[in-house]
C-alpha cells in the first residue's frame, strides 16, 4: 500500500474564536488535546469544520503549528490546505509539511466551475512541491465542485495522492473507487450518516467531527467493524446517527459549538456571518445528545 | 411481529412476450420454477420487472393466476397490483388474494403529482378491501411519486400496510424508518447497488430480479449477513455489484432479456416501445456476466 | 410551413365525472362549448388537464368523440392519445383520426425510462400508422421522460410530426428549438407560468387549461403579442401570472375544478385517488381568483 | 423609486494577468475603457467575470480604484465586495465608497450554507457601514448560496440594499419579485441566455460580460426593448443567444479570454487553476462569434 498515515476514526477539531473574532489558540490546543487523549486515530484541523476557508493566511498558519505542537506525534496530523488558487495551495500545503504534518488535504474549491483538466494540474502542482502525501476531499455540498469517481481514480495516478474522502453521502461512488482500484485503494468517509454502509462498503477511516462530542460512540463503531461484528456495529450506529444527521443539516462548526455548550464545555464564538443555532433548534440538539448519553 | 410473509430473497420474474406480442405464460411459468428451484424466498410477479404497467387487465390476472399455480405454496408469492386510479387497484388486489396471493404490492403511480392525503386515502381504500398484507413500494424513478419516510410511516399505520419497500437507493432512509419505527418495523430494500448497505442497516429483505441470472451470489450475500459475517458479505457482495449496477441503468426488463441469452436460456420479446439492448450494451453486459460466472 | 393546425390559444377541459365515478359527458360538452364560445383558438381534449391516463379505453373514445361532435369544425381540434405500449398509442391515434381530429398529441409515457431510440421509434410507428399531424409533448413532470431539445429535432424529421409542446418551463428549450430549426419550426408553450416569456421566444401559441377560469386573460396576453406591444403583453401577463402558478403547483383536475366552484360554475367530481383542494387551498384560490375578476 | 443608478445594459470587464500571475493593470484600464466607449451604460468590475474570489486585499483595491478613475463618472460604477466573512466585506465596501464608487454589488458567498437569518445580518451589517446603496446579488452557480424570493423581499427592506440582481436563469424568480414588490422594485437579470425573457418580465438593466466582445448588440436588444418592440428584441436576442450560452456554460474568463483572442485583441492570462479553453472550445468559438460579426 501506498504512504497513507489514517485509518479508524480520524477527528476534526473546530476553529473557536474570542468574543473579538480572534482564534482562541488555547482553547482550540484543548480541544484537540481533548480528541487525542479520548483516543481518535488521527487529528485534521483547517477542515470544514474548522472554518479553514473563513481564516486569513496567518490564522491558518497559527492554527497549523497549534495543532502540530498539541498533538506532539502521539498520532498522525493531517491539514486543511484548500485555496481557490493554485498559488496559495502551493503555499499552505508547504508550510504545513515543514511544520510537521503527516499529510495534507486538498478539496477543490470553485467559484467557476473548474474543469477535470484544471483539477488535475491543481493537484499536480500542489504534488510536486512537497514529499507527505496527499488525500484528495471531494465535498460538492461545501466546496461546490463534484469529483466523479473517474476523475477521483485519475487524481490517484499522481504519485503522492495516495488518499480519497469521500463526502458526497452516495455509498456507490466507493463502489466505484473500490471495484475499479482494487482492494488496495484507500478511501474514507466524510459523510457522518454514512458511517456504517462506508465502513461495510470498506472504507479505511471515518473523517468525523463528531468526536468533539461523543468519541466512544464513534470509536465503538470502528471497534465493531474491525472485529467483522456486523450486528453490534449496527447497534452502535443506531445510538448516534440522529446526533449525526443534526450535526451536518446544521452545519459542523455551529452544531458542535452547541453540543459542547449542552455538555457543558468551553465552546468559544463563531466568526460572522456563522451565527449559533437558534433557541429551537438547541432544544432539539439537547434532546438527542442527552439521550445518547444516558 | 405483524404479519410478515417475506424475509431473505425475493425474486422478480420478468414477464415474457411472444413474437405476436402476447404474454408466453409457458415460459414465464418456467421462469418462477427456475427462481423456486434455485433456492428464492419468496416470488414477486408483476413488478417493474415483470412490466406490469405494460399489461391488460386479463394479462395481469392471468400472470397472476400462473404464478400462484406454479410456487403451488413452496415459498410465499407477493402480487402487485398497481394502478393509477384506486378502483382499478382495489379491482386487482381482490383479484390477488381470491387467486391465493400471501401479499400484494402497491406503488402510488402518478401521472398527477399525488398528495400525502391521496395517497394515504388510495392504500386504506385497498387495504379495507382485503384481508392480506400490503407492501408499500416506493420507487419515484418509475411510478413518479416518492414518498417520504414520515409518509412511510404514516401508511404503517393502516393495520394491514406491513411491509415497505424502499427502492431510492438512499440509505438514509432506511435509517429514518428503523430510528423512527424500532426493531419491529419491516423494511425490504429494492434498490439492487444498495444490497450491502440496506443489510447492513437491518432490511430484511431484498426485492431483486438479480436472481434471475446470479441467484446463488445474491444467496450467498444474505447467507454471510445471517451469519453476521461482515467481511464475506463485503466479499460476495462486491462480486456482484458491477451486474446489479448494470440491470438498474439499463432497465431490468431488457437486461435481464440479454442476461437469459447471454446465458444461453429462452428469454422472450420485449413489448414495445421497449427495445432489447443494443449490440455494444450487450457486450458490455456479457464481459461483466461471463466475469462472474467464471 | 408544415400541416400545423394551431396557433393562439389552444384550450384543455378537463374530464368531470359524477358522483358514481362515471364521466358526466354533458357536462364535458357543456365546458367545451364554453370555451369555444369564449374565444379559444383550438381545443384539446385528453390532455393533462383531461386524466388521459386514469381513463379506459372506452371512456378516452367517448371524450373523444363528445369533443369533436361538440367543436363540430368551428375551431381546430387536438386529442391526446398517449399511451405507455406503442400498440394502445397506434390504436387511440386511429380513433382519433377517424373521429375527425386534427391532430393528435402523444407524451412518451414511461414506467422503465425509454431511450431514445425506443422514443423515436415509438413516434415512428404511430405515424406510418395515420395522416394527420403529431403534436409531440414532453413534459417529465408528468410523463417521466424528458425528451431533449436534440431529440425533439430528430422527432420533426418523422413526415407528420410537425409541432412541439414544451412544459418543461425551462425557456432555452425553445431557444435552442428557434435557433436549430430556424423560424419554421412550430414550437408551443404548455408550461402555464412560461406563458409570456414563451411568446417572447417566438412560441406559435399556449396550450392551456386557465381558459376553464379566464378566458378573456388569456386571450388579452396573445392580442398583445400578435400586435407586436410588449409593454401591453408585460401588464396582462402579471395580471393573470399568480392564477397560472397556482393552478399548476396544485395539479390542473384539482384546481379547474376548484376555480370553477369559485365562479359557481358547475364542476363535477375527480377521480380517486384525486381529491378536492383543502379548505385552505381553496380559500388562497379564491382571493387570487376573485381578485382578478375584479 | 429609492436611489438605483443603473438601468440597461452593466458591462463587467474581466481581470487580466500577466504571465508572472500580477494583475495587468494597464490592459484591464483598456479594457474598462472600451466598454464605456462602445456605449455600456454601467460598469462593474470584481464581479464573477473579474475572479474577485481569486484575488488578495491588494489587489481588490487596485482593481476598484483603476475602474473609477478610468471611468471617471462618465457613467456610474459597480464594484464587488463579496467576501466569505462579514468583517471583509465590511472592509472592501467601505474602501469601494471611499474611492467612490456608485454602488457596491453583494453576493453571500458560503462555505457552509447560510442560514436566512445569517444572510440578512450579513447584509445589514454592511449595509449600517456604507452610505451608497448595495445591489444584492443570487447565484447560486458560483457563490453556492440559493436566496429564494422571499429572502430577497426581505433584503430590500434594509433601507440601502435597493437592487436585486438574479442569475439564477429562473423566470419566475423575477415574475415574483415583480407580483411581490409591485412595479416599484429593481431588480436586473445576471443569467445571458435569460435576456430576451428577462426584459420581458420587466428588468430593469442586464449585468454582463458579453459587451466585452459583442457590444453593439446587447445594446440593440436593450433598445427594442426601449422602444417596446417584440418582434425586433426577439430578432437581435436570437443572433446572440448561442453566444450568450456559450460563454456561460465555458465560464465567463476563460470564453471572455478567447473570444478577445479571437478578436485579436490583446487578453492577457487567466490564474490558476483556470485554464484557456481547450482548441477544440475555442475552434467552437471561433465559429459562433465570427457568425455573429459577419
Amino acid at each position: 500500500m501506498k504512504n497513507v498515515p489514517f485509518k479508524g476514526i480520524i477527528a476534526y477539531p473546530i476553529t473557536p474564536f474570542d468574543e473579538n473574532d480572534t482564534i482562541n489558540l488555547p482553547l482550540f490546543r484543548n480541544m484537540v488535546e481533548k480528541l487525542v487523549v479520548t483516543g481518535s486515530h488521527g487529528i485534521a484541523s483547517l477542515g470544514s469544520a474548522g472554518v479553514m476557508p473563513y481564516l486569513s493566511d496567518d490564522e491558518k498558519e497559527a492554527v497549523t503549528e497549534a495543532t502540530i505542537q498539541q498533538v506532539n506525534r502521539r498520532i498522525p496530523t493531517l491539514i486543511g490546505v484548500s485555496n481557490l488558487t493554485t498559488e496559495r495551495t502551493v503555499h499552505h500545503a508547504q508550510f504545513a509539511e515543514k511544520a510537521g504534518a503527516d499529510a495534507v488535504m486538498i478539496i477543490p474549491m470553485s467559484y467557476w466551475k473548474l474543469t477535470d483538466d484544471e483539477i488535475v494540474a491543481h493537484y499536480d502542482a500542489v504534488a510536486k512541491k512537497i514529499s507527505i502525501p496527499i488525500m484528495a476531499y471531494n465535498n460538492p455540498a461545501t466546496g461546490g465542485v463534484d469529483m466523479s469517481p473517474v476523475l477521483l481514480k485519475r487524481l490517484l495516478e499522481i504519485p503522492n495522492v495516495t488518499m480519497i474522502k469521500e463526502s458526497t453521502g452516495d455509498i456507490q461512488r466507493m463502489h466505484f473507487l473500490r471495484k475499479e482500484l482494487g482492494e488496495d485503494v484507500t478511501f474514507y468517509n466524510g459523510s457522518n450518516p454514512l458511517a456504517l454502509a462506508a465502513f461495510a462498503a470498506g472504507a479505511r477511516g471515518w473523517c468525523t467531527a463528531a468526536p468533539n462530542l461523543i468519541p466512544e460512540l464513534n470509536l465503538d463503531l470502528y471497534k465493531a467493524i474491525e472485529k467483522n461484528q456486523l450486528a453490534e456495529a449496527q447497534n452502535v450506529f443506531y445510538k448516534q446517527v440522529e446526533l449525526l444527521k443534526f450535526i451536518v443539516a446544521k452545519g459542523l462548526p455551529r452544531a458542535v459549538k452547541a453540543g459542547l455548550d449542552i455538555l457543558g464545555e468551553e465552546s468559544g464564538h463563531l466568526r460572522k456571518p456563522l451565527k449559533p443555532l437558534t433557541e429551537k433548534e438547541f432544544e432539539e440538539f439537547r434532546k438527542i445528545l442527552i439521550g445518547i448519553k444516558n
